[in-house]
C-alpha cells in the first residue's frame, strides 16, 4: 500500500530491542505485550528481536514472565498458543531499575548490551516511554547521557501521549527530545491513527476514482466527527482532572481523524508527503464557536475535585479555510456518557436543487465513515420504494468490515509497534501536528479560562449540554445521531 | 415519486371496463388476472371496475372463474384469500366471440354496456390486446367501428409486444392505431419498464447528489448492459422462428435499460419530458459492432427449422453519441442458454491515473444495478486489507431489494395496469422510442441477411460465441460476469 515501505513487508521487523519503560502498567499488560504476542503469531517479529521491560517492583524473569502470560490470555485477539507463548517470553526480560534516575542507566545500558548480544540485535534499540507524562523529559535526558551511547544502525525513541498538556508544556518535552533524538527517530503515538479505518480514509479517498470528485464544498454541506463514549471516567479522574475533553481527544484523535478526511492528496505516499499535507490542513482551520460540557455526577466521581471545572464534553464547530472546504461546517463532538458507544465520520451531501424529484421529500445522502466499535463504510441514498405507489425511500448499503465472520482486524498497538520496528513514521504524530493542534487548543482553553462554565451541564446517558445543539441550529443543521449498529 | 400521479395514488384505479382479448391465453393466465388479484389484495381497485375477457372457447361465466382462480393460486405474489378472490370474481365475465369478425362488436359493445351498467364504470374502456401480434391490426380496425362508440371519459387500449417485427410493419399497426386511439390513449407494453430496478434507476440517478456528477465519460470507462437466461426457447419455438434475441430482446426490453442509463435529465417528471429525452438518446445511438449466435442444439428444438437462421445470442457495441457519452463505449448482450440467469448493468469506472496508489494494483470501481432475479445496486471500491501489511483490496458494498425478508415487489403487469387505470403512460414506449429503436434494429438485419451465418456458434452453457469476446478484446476489455448472487 504504501510504496516507501514495500521492503519492510518482507522484512518481519528489524533486528532491535525494545526497551519498555513502565514495564508493570497497564499499558503493557493490556497492549505493548498482547500486541507483541500478535506479532509473533502473525510471524511479525524478526529472529534478533528482544524486549526489556523497565519497572520498580520486584519480580523475576520467570515470574514476570508469568504474569505477562495472564494478561496476554486476556487481551490477545488470538487464543493463547503455549509454543508461540514460549517463542515470545523466551526474549521477555524484566528489569528493576529506578528510571527516573540518570546515574541508573549505565547499569541499564550494560544490561541492555547483554541482551542484544544474547539475542543479536545489533544493539538497535527502540525506547517506549509507556510511563506517566511527567516522567518524559526525565527519561529522555537520561537516554543521551554518555553510558547510553552504543554502535547501532537506528536507535527510536516512542512517547506515548498526551505529547504536553499545551503548546509551552509541548515545546518543552519536544526540545528535550530533539537533544537526543532527530525528529525521523521519534515516534509520537496517537494510537487512532493506529486504527483500521483511520488507515482506510486514506485508501478510500485516493485508491478510488469516484469518491475524491465529489470531496469538495460543492457537493458535500457538511461533516460531523463524533467520538462518543457511554463510560465516565472510571478509575481514571486524577489523570483526567489535568486533561478533560479537550486535551484527552480533541487535540490528538479528533484532529488526526479531521486532517485525514480533508486532507488534499499527497504528491507521493513516503510519510513526509502525507504529514505535510496533514499539517497543511491544521494551519487552515478556522475555529468558530466551542461548547463544553460535564456530565452530571462527574464531581463526585473518585479523585475529581468537589468544584471541578474540568470538561467531559467539548463540541465545536470548525471551518478549513482553503478552496476545496471554504464554506462547509466540521462539527466535531467527543463526550463522556453519552447514549452511544462510537467514533464515526458523517458525511452530508448537498441537496442539489437541480434534483428531478422534489427534496423535501428526499432523505440526506450520508457516507459514513465507521471508526469503532463498528469498523466499515455506510452509504445512504434515494431509491424508490417496491410497490405500485410512488415513493422515495432511504436504503442503505453497508460495508461492515469487522462484522465479517473471521476477520480479526489487528489492534491499533500492533501496527503501531511493527511501523516503529520497520522505521515507518506515517502513522504517528510530527512535532509540526502536534504543535499546531496545540496552538488551536491552547486558544480555546485561554477563553475558557477567563469564563466560569455552569457545570454540570448534562444528564449522563444524553447527548450532552443543550448548547450542543444550538450550535448546529444556528446553522439550520442537527446532529446525526445514527441508530443501532450503523 | 412522479408529480404528475400523485392524485392517481389516492384514487384506487380509475373506474372502467377492461376489456382484455385473449382470455384463454397464457398471458391471461399467468399474468393480468394474477396481477387484478394482487392489485384488489392492495386495494388498488376501483369499486366501479371489471372485468371482461373475450375468448373463442365456450366457458360460462362460473367455469371461467374456476379455472382463474387455479391460475390464481400458482401465480400470484399472495397465497389466495377466499374473500378478496370473490371481491374480483364478482366483477369479472368471460364472453364467447371471434373478435378477428368486425360484425361481432355490435354484440359486443352491448354485453360490455351491460357490464359497465352494472358496476357503474362510466363506460370507460380499457382493451388489452393479449393475443397473438397477426390480430392487433384487425382487432383495433374494429375498436373503430360506429357500434363501439359509447359516451365515456377515457377509452385506452393496451397492446402487447412485440410492436411489429420491422420498422414497416411497426407503422403499419401504429397507423391502423393512430386512426382509432389518440397517442395519449395508447399503452405500448415493455413489461420491462414495470421492473422494480427499471424505475428505480431514474430514481436513483436524480433523486441522488452523489452518482450524476460521475455519469459522464469523464468518470465512466465503459457500461455493459446483459439480459442472458440458461433455458433455450423451450415451447416458444413458432413464436421464436419470427423473432430470434434482437427483435424479442435487443429493440425493446435492451434499448429501454439503455436509454435509463444514458438519458439526459427530464425538464420534470412528466411522461412527455421523459420519453422525450429517452428518445433524444436513441437518436444519439451510434452501432458499431454486432455479434449474433445460435446455441448449439437450437435446430432440433421443437417447431424450429432445421437450418434455422435465427439468432438466440446478440452482443453489440454502441456508442451515445453526445457530450455525455462520447468515447463511451456501451456492450450489449442478450442470449439463451448462458451460464447464469440475470439481468444486469454494469457501470465501469475509470481507473483515474490520478489516483496515489498504483492502479495496477487496484480493482475495479464498479457500479452494478441488478435488474434481475436478484433486484438491487451493488458498489466494488478499493479498501485497506485489514492487516498490518499493506494491502488494499476490491470490497462490496450491496443494497439486495429482494433479499430483505418481507419484501413481496410487485409484479410488472400489477404497475402497469394500475397505470393505465391512472392513465400514467410513463411505463410505456411512445411511437418514437419504438420507431427509431426499430430504424436501429433494421439496420442490421439488413446486414445480416446479406450474410450467411455460420451457426451453430456457441455451447450450451457457454458466454456466446468467441466473436462476442473479441468485440470487447479489441478495445482491450473484457465482459464482466459477476460470481454467485451478485
Amino acid at each position: 500500500m504504501r510504496k516507501s515501505n514495500e521492503k519492510g513487508d518482507n522484512m518481519n521487523g528489524n533486528s532491535c530491542t525494545l526497551v519498555i519503560f513502565g514495564g508493570t502498567g497497564d499499558l503493557t499488560h493490556r497492549k505493548l505485550i498482547p500486541a507483541l504476542y500478535n506479532l509473533e503469531h502473525d510471524s511479525n517479529l524478526s529472529e534478533n528481536f528482544a524486549v526489556v521491560t523497565i519497572g520498580r517492583r520486584d519480580y523475576t524473569d520467570q515470574e514476570y514472565r508469568e504474569e505477562l502470560k495472564q494478561s496476554t490470555k486476556s487481551f490477545s485477539r488470538f487464543s493463547l498458543n503455549e509454543s508461540t507463548w514460549e517463542k515470545l517470553q523466551n526474549r521477555l526480560y524484566y528489569k528493576k531499575l529506578d528510571f527516573t534516575n540518570k546515574d541508573n542507566y549505565c547499569e541499564l545500558n550494560n544490561y541492555l548490551l547483554t541482551i542484544d548480544n544474547l539475542h543479536q540485535t545489533g544493539s538497535n534499540r527502540i525506547y517506549y516511554l509507556a510511563v506517566a507524562p511527567e516522567y518524559f523529559a526525565n527519561i529522555v535526558d537520561s537516554l543521551r547521557s554518555d553510558c547510553m551511547k552504543v554502535p547501532h544502525a537506528f536507535e527510536r525513541v516512542v512517547i506515548e501521549k498526551p505529547f504536553g498538556r499545551d503548546l509551552e508544556s509541548a515545546t518543552f518535552l519536544n526540545n528535550k527530545i530533539v537533544n537526543a533524538f532527530t525528529e525521523a527517530n521519534t515516534y509520537r503515538i496517537d494510537h487512532y491513527l493506529g486504527k483500521e479505518m483511520l488507515q482506510n480514509i486514506m485508501v478510500i479517498r485516493f485508491a478510488n476514482i469516484f469518491f475524491e470528485p465529489l470531496w469538495n464544498n460543492k457537493y458535500i454541506e457538511q461533516v460531523q466527527i463524533s467520538s462518543n463514549e457511554t463510560i465516565g471516567v472510571e478509575t481514571r479522574g486524577e489523570y483526567y482532572e489535568k486533561s478533560g475533553a479537550i486535551r484527552d481527544m480533541l487535540q490528538s484523535h479528533m484532529f488526526q481523524l479531521l486532517s485525514l478526511i480533508t486532507m488534499e492528496k499527497p504528491n507521493d505516499l513516503s510519510p513526509t508527503s502525507i504529514r505535510d499535507e496533514k499539517v497543511k490542513v491544521l494551519k487552515e482551520l478556522k475555529n468558530k464557536n466551542v461548547v463544553r460540557g460535564q456530565y452530571e455526577g462527574y464531581r463526585q466521581e473518585k479523585r475529581v475535585a468537589d468544584d471541578s471545572n474540568t470538561e467531559t464534553f467539548v463540541a465545536l464547530k470548525v471551518e478549513v479555510d482553503n478552496q476545496r472546504w471554504k464554506g462547509v461546517p466540521f462539527y466535531i463532538r467527543t463526550g463522556k456518557k453519552m447514549p452511544k458507544k462510537s467514533t464515526e465520520i458523517v458525511i452530508k451531501f448537498n441537496k442539489s436543487d437541480n434534483l428531478l424529484y422534489d427534496s423535501t421529500h428526499l432523505s440526506d445522502n450520508l457516507l459514513v465513515i465507521k471508526v469503532q466499535p463498528m469498523e466499515g463504510v455506510f452509504f445512504q441514498f434515494n431509491a424508490k420504494k417496491p410497490g405500485t405507489q410512488h415513493k422515495i425511500i432511504p436504503v442503505q448499503m453497508d460495508f461492515c468490515q469487522n462484522c465479517q465472520v473471521g476477520i480479526n482486524s489487528p489492534e491499533a498497538y500492533e501496527r503501531l509497534l511493527f511501523d516503529v520496528m520497520r522505521g515507518d513514521q506515517t502513522l504517528f504524530a510530527r512535532w509540526d501536528e502536534v504543535e499546531y493542534s496545540w496552538k488551536f487548543v491552547d486558544h480555546i482553553i485561554e477563553k475558557w479560562i477567563k469564563e466560569e462554565p455552569h457545570f454540570p451541564n448534562y444528564k449522563t446517558g444524553t447527548w450532552g449540554p443543550i448548547e450542543a445543539d444550538e450550535l448546529l441550529t444556528e446553522d439550520n443543521h442537527e446532529w446525526i445521531n445514527l441508530e443501532g449498529d450503523l
